[in-house]
């Protein structure tokens, strides 16, 4: 690759926010300030809103905020840029590298999911197309676990040890009253936060005692079966459900209470509403004949909730974010997106690979059928496996 | 006092959990079992399930549970012997003291709020009209706060400690998507939870912007120019509202979504739907014209989620276990409640007073005038003064 003619670089943040995504932000931040030989970075600018950021002129100098201040904003959860869900399109692209040459930008890093890093893709290619020299360089988040190129994403973890916390003391709650618990978790096409509630589980009957994920088709009758199995087995019955579940013909039960708000993705919103607890508390009370019955939804808390976030997760993140700086610098890709992989063994370890930013791109990947146990209603042995070296230890609780 | 004939002891749990409810029985557990000069306890049964477990016999042997196991029973969410929400009925005493009298029981502790206190009043005046030897003492808990007889209540403070991080996270949140966010909050009668979410506030435009207590009428009207007004300063809304906020005539609006069950007391459930949420939701995106709503109810989250517990409040509740016990042997009154009393002075501190158990039962006391700022959604620097001692530090968030 040739050297960039321009050193100054761009960092935002896009999407969903999450416990961990500022370890990235500052994991960059921190790379890009390390006096060392060869290619060095300018300018270090954070544009506020991911993309809108700079359509707007709305940047935070990151060269001088002070290294006390920047761990600090490290690990404090949400995006501390301030973020967006804006597809660009090529008009926007255009408005992008007229302001980059302005500011002789030539490294562009986009924090967030699967959206983000199309949107990273998009301004790479026209970039490309447009003859504008950019690095642009996409860095893995999100609480939904769904990057292709990612065994896990940076996110994920922290989500869990809310889920599975909250999991944990609410069956001690239904343990102590009784009826049936619901409790809908975010996940809006993959389950695997969801399934991450089973890593509550110590004791033989402890909940959640059905799951239920947006990878298997949802059926009332079948819902309804369960918890009156369930009941008859342990006198109570806690359930995690995604809110993400879809009928036999693949349409979102959780979408038709929603209200049909779309971003420029095309995602339907699903969170910050307790319709679909609510509809599945009427479906238990009238057809499984509970009396009890009671539903939350966890909503925006896992993804934002301080103190809990993964120990893993954490460290994972901030080396994400400096993984993307380093690989940048060092010209491997011009359109990049950093791949976290596990590597082989016994013992817990992932390297972190530059990969083309298509990998991560757009498209999604849904919890494996090595994940769910074959009723269809609970995870395997494989996955607690998978998830456990990501979450850490949960809280101690002990039973009478 | 007369010697109390029969040495055993019965102790139990009643009405909604709480995070530090195990902490209080150990203690009186622990105190039970002290040795030490003078009366003494011989049996120390638990029953399981409050005054179900007593009718029906259901008892775990707590002089068997080893020293270590107890110590993890206290620093485990909800209630360890479970709960119920059981007003008794003189049948019931009848029952109740036939049961006490076949195992010898001279003392009963009842753990919970102002309905269990009523209980446990209950059980004392009948034991008494019964002439049946019994000492009763009720030990507070509560997350509302409502109790007559206490500064504060066991279990408040690590309440508010959750829905404090939780707003701390959430208008983190907020500030990076923007747009309204409502928080609905458990106190069905009073306002203390929802005033404790104003801890999250650390910077100038930090939210909770706006908070609604059951002490004040709530109006549609105001409420919608209250938000405007908010999203004209901030250009963003963080709201927390109590889930027993009330129209102009005393109605509960959330009632009227909950679906109308009651426990034996008399109280509406109202927790465990989101419709309270999703109602004034729908009032802010139709009436205040704002796109981007979200609410959340953060249900029974706020009452079991492991880790986050006050050390304050833990220890208090701890103690208020013990103090019941020694009063007990003590022989100071035979249908008592041990209040908190906060001592004068700067320095925190308070004191565990005996007191008759009429005072903690059956009326609640309301967030006092003194702690709801003038314009009726804020609380005033003497509810701060008031909480925070309790509540200790909250996780650092640092913003750019």
């Amino acid at each position: 690759m040739k050297k960039q003619a321009f050193t100054n670089m761009v960092i935002a943040q896009s999407g969903g926010p999450s416990m961990v995504i500022n370890q990235s932000l500052v994991g960059a931040v921190l790379a890009a300030r390390a006096k060392k030989v060869g290619t060095k970075i300018g300018k270090i600018l954070g544009a506020r809103h991911g993309i809108a950021g700079i359509l707007g002129r709305d940047y935070v100098d990151l060269r001088k905020v002070d290294g006390k201040k920047l761990l600090a904003i490290a690990a404090t959860p949400s995006s501390a840029l301030g973020s967006c869900r804006l597809k660009p399109t090529a008009e926007d692209c255009r408005k992008i590298f007229e302001e980059f040459k302005r500011l002789k930008v030539g490294y562009f890093f986009y924090i967030g999911g699967n959206d983000s890093a199309d949107a990273a893709r998009i301004v790479a290619e026209e970039a490309e197309k447009d003859g504008y020299p950019l690095v642009c360089y996409h860095i893995p988040k999100t609480i939904d676990n769904d990057l292709r190129s990612c065994d896990h994403t940076p996110g994920f973890a922290s989500a869990v040890r809310f889920v599975a916390s909250a999991l944990k003391g609410d069956d001690l709650d239904n343990r102590a009253l009784g009826g049936v618990k619901i409790d809908v978790i975010m996940g809006r096409d993959a389950g695997f936060l969801t399934a991450g509630a089973a890593l509550a589980r110590a004791h033989r009957d402890d909940g959640p005692h059905l799951l239920y994920f947006p990878e298997r088709p949802f059926s009332e009758e079948t819902f309804v079966a369960d918890v009156q199995a369930t009941m008859k087995k342990f006198g109570r019955c806690v359930i995690a459900v995604s809110e993400g579940i879809k009928d036999e013909t693949g349409a979102s039960i959780g979408a038709k209470f929603a209200g049909g708000e779309k971003d420029s993705h095309g995602n339907v919103q699903m969170s910050g509403t307790g319709a679909l607890g609510d509809y599945l508390s009427r479906v238990v009370k009238e057809k499984a004949g509970v009396k009890r019955v009671r539903a939350d939804t966890f909503g925006y808390l896992q993804r934002s909730f301080p103190g809990v976030a993964s120990k893993v997760d954490q460290k994972e993140a901030r080396t994400a974010g400096a993984a993307a700086v380093k690989a940048a610098l060092a010209g491997q890709l011009t359109k990049g997106t950093i791949a976290i992989v596990r590597k082989p063994g016994k013992k817990y370890a992932v390297a972190f690979e530059p990969q083309p930013v298509a990998n991560a791109a757009k498209y999604t990947r849904s919890l494996p059928d090595a994940y769910i146990a074959a009723n269809g209603h609970d995870v395997t042995k494989a996955f607690l496996d998978y998830a456990r070296p990501l979450v850490g230890e949960l809280p101690a609780c002990e039973i009478l």
